[in-house]
């Protein structure tokens, strides 16, 4: 049978998921298409993400890749995943790629959104999609941080404590806020992320969105490369993968 | 202790309630915040909703009022319901009201909008408060459909089969279709609704978005009052309760 890369664009609600990566056998969303996949081949199958995301992240697009001995289409893959995948996760998009696309190795950027709600009233409808603080944030305070991320900088500042140090510069393309009534939305693009990297991002905005930060504080505490200096990290039900960027494919 | 109707405005996510309305210890919107009250006066209490949800409906403002002889402020009654009641229910505003207000008698109109979410992938993040439909909808053909519901008429033919008839003349003042991208909120306030009517409006949207039914003959298949005509009912999991309108209080 013919070998075939599959490129897919994966949406999954992360509250139920330990992750993207599997670990044995706690659910997370590489095992559910993992084994979605091998109910519809009849083999062990192997699905490659772009990266992996928190337990509790959710995702718009994530990308990820496969190589099949199948006769199916792109489109017959994607219509079986998405009638055995469970509820929180679908495949949004199928595409037939170039043999040995990569996603995880030809990705070129991706880009997060983390949701802030904000006022006095713990918000119902949606909560689980957005991290609420209950102080009336300053959107412009916000927004003043946030460009202090744009640039090719050492994140260390920006890590998961106790990350592997090999190589913590990174490049934010875009990072900026959007205002929604009293919520606000952050953006933030990059070549790649370090772990917990938009989380921090996020914790760091919201303190300066609170006052107790100075936004202007954020360049020496980049520079400090110290993880102890920085403001706690956000929640994960706040964030989502929006989309992952690939150079045009060989043809 | 000097008596006192409060008047509330209550957010809440469905998904695990058996509706507004106390059945027992059934979980319920009303038995929810009866109990936090309890909790906080030290006796029991009731409270008067504008009207019942079905189970799974969702709302951002029912409308409720209770009689309590407390000296707790509004502001005091709004903050300790929030700190006892559970995530998916929330007071997002509570106010002193003119003795004799009550929440059912004195509600002049209600507004609800049921989210239809189209396309032919599922939808993940978000599913909880929408009804995917797979096929195109076509929008023109709903906010046709949608006019038809304006005016003084009978609904009967939009009431649930086998409920008691007393008076199924209702009038709708507002009945339209907002589109967002693929998707679609239909909003319709009324001066009342009978049960089930605006998930089978939606219904009947559905069926007029794609193509099973002419909007056209939604006027005769008003004019029947006979529900067995009608398209099935929408699934609770989209309908919000959006706001319940009073006059001007009494000073």
């Amino acid at each position: 049978m013919p070998q075939k890369t599959f490129r897919m664009v994966v949406q999954y609600d992360g509250a139920r998921f330990c992750g993207w990566q599997r670990q044995g056998e706690d659910p997370t969303v590489q095992l559910a298409l993992e084994q979605a996949l091998s109910r519809m081949t009849g083999r062990a199958v192997v699905v490659h993400g772009s990266g992996r995301t928190d337990a509790g992240v959710h995702a718009l697009g994530q990308a990820a890749h496969v190589v099949l001995d199948t006769r199916l289409t792109a489109d017959e893959i994607q219509k079986g995943l998405n009638a055995l995948l469970p509820e929180d996760v679908a495949v949004t998009k199928c595409t037939l790629a170039a043999e040995g696309f990569h996603a995880r190795y030809d990705a070129k950027s991706k880009l997060y959104a983390y949701h802030f709600a904000s006022g006095s009233v713990r918000p119902v409808v949606g909560r689980q999609y957005c991290w609420w603080i209950k102080k009336p944030l300053d959107h412009a305070a916000m927004a003043r941080a946030a460009e202090h991320f744009l640039g090719t900088r050492d994140f260390s500042a920006m890590e998961a404590a106790g990350s592997p140090r090999s190589h913590s510069v990174r490049t934010v393309m875009e990072s900026r806020v959007t205002i929604h009534g009293q919520n606000a939305v952050y953006w933030v693009r990059a070549d790649g992320f370090l772990r917990h990297m938009v989380r921090n991002m996020a914790g760091t905005l919201a303190w300066c969105g609170t006052g107790r930060m100075d936004p202007d504080a954020v360049p020496a505490l980049l520079e400090s490369r110290d993880r102890k200096k920085a403001p706690p990290t956000a929640p994960a039900k706040g964030l989502f993968l929006v989309e992952v960027e690939y150079g045009k494919e060989r043809p």
